[in-house]
């Protein structure tokens, strides 16, 4: 019975989630839903990439928190337009919903915007069962997590088309089996792409940008551009 | 409308909730629910509590996790009871609540057990709703989380009653500041008690392990023992 409930929520929310992304399309904006546990390090990647390729392409971002704004906050110094869902007052919901981000979305004009980052809320179980109307799903995994956590938390991997293992510049410092890490995360979902990333270090990041630069290529090449 | 669901599904939960508090008064066993992040930590700490005190005091585990058996066979070493809630059989339901905990807590023989770890699921969000029939909540949050999560997740900080400061030996090589985490723990709960710990190296823990034996005593007292 509960999972019935369950079963038509998810429902209402993916007929929302389409109509969400046929407006995206429309301005050809390529939606990112950027996921992981609390302080894996989403916002610094986000900031990282505004910093470097803000010449480049034009970006946008929808903030999703428990509560604060600091997020928010963060990436607006990038002088991006920027709406952050607070969940508060939504009853302090574990996860974003194709709702939340379809209001969001209407406070952005997103004609000339070619990436919009959607940075769901810490937590590595509930966003990965609420389709938002993204493109594609970006998972980030801090080294300091542990190499289980993709078989532990295995629909957020299972549905993601890209995991940045993150903070890489702290691997010397712990008791981390990288291989089995990446092992464990190919287990789960054979297709994922897999970049190891430091964003407090720069390293690795090249490979993300060109990963962003390739899928609004595509993007723009799907929508008829 | 939602939120009126919800009310009522907290308010069975805490009927439930208080049951189980009654059964674990009557073996005069402390109950701790402890609730993180993934990857915070949560299972060495218990494992490190496991191997200094368990030879001074009974204890027995209930481990939660969406998927896996993995931590219930890192703490079975240890030679005590230990039931594994796995919640893709609920749906993957993001926390424990006090129903799976009745029925884990039936498979234990609590008789002689003087502490019952309850591991939550990794997340800081949904575990802090429901109460278990725990007597203190302990919040795991490791340094490399940083120092904004007591204000980003309130509700987990504000409903605890200790919190570990977990991963300290990780702290010279990351831009921390501690003294903001401890500031931001203490303005959403200032009755916390907080220590520094660092389950890897062992640096704190003696703090951790007097806590829970001065806990174990004032249970034994509540229970007229």
């Amino acid at each position: 019975m509960k999972i019935q409930v369950l079963t038509d929520v998810l429902k209402v929310n993916q007929t929302v989630a389409q109509e969400n992304q046929r407006e995206f399309d429309k301005s050809r904006t390529l939606v990112l839903n950027v996921m992981s546990s609390p302080g894996a390090g989403k916002t610094l990647i986000i900031e990282k990439t505004l910093e470097k390729l803000g010449q480049e392409l034009k970006f946008a971002a929808i903030e999703g928190d428990v509560a604060t704004a600091n997020d928010a906050e963060r990436l607006a110094k990038y002088d991006i337009p920027v709406v952050q869902i607070t969940t508060e007052s939504f009853g302090g919901a574990c996860h974003l919903d194709a709702n939340m981000v379809r209001e969001a979305a209407s406070k952005l004009d997103l004609s000339s915007v070619d990436v919009l980052f959607i940075e769901n809320i810490g937590n590595l179980i509930c966003p990965a069962e609420y389709e938002l109307g993204e493109h594609k799903r970006v998972i980030v995994l801090s080294v300091t997590e542990g190499e289980d956590k993709p078989t532990k938390y295995p629909v957020a991997f299972r549905n993601a088309n890209v995991l940045l293992v993150n903070k890489v510049d702290l691997v010397d410092h712990l008791d981390l089996n990288m291989e089995l890490l990446l092992q464990n995360s190919r287990k789960v979902n054979s297709n994922l792409d897999i970049l190891q990333v430091s964003a407090k270090s720069g390293n690795g990041l090249d490979g993300w940008l060109d990963w962003i630069r390739k899928e609004v290529q595509l993007r723009k090449k799907k929508s008829g551009a």
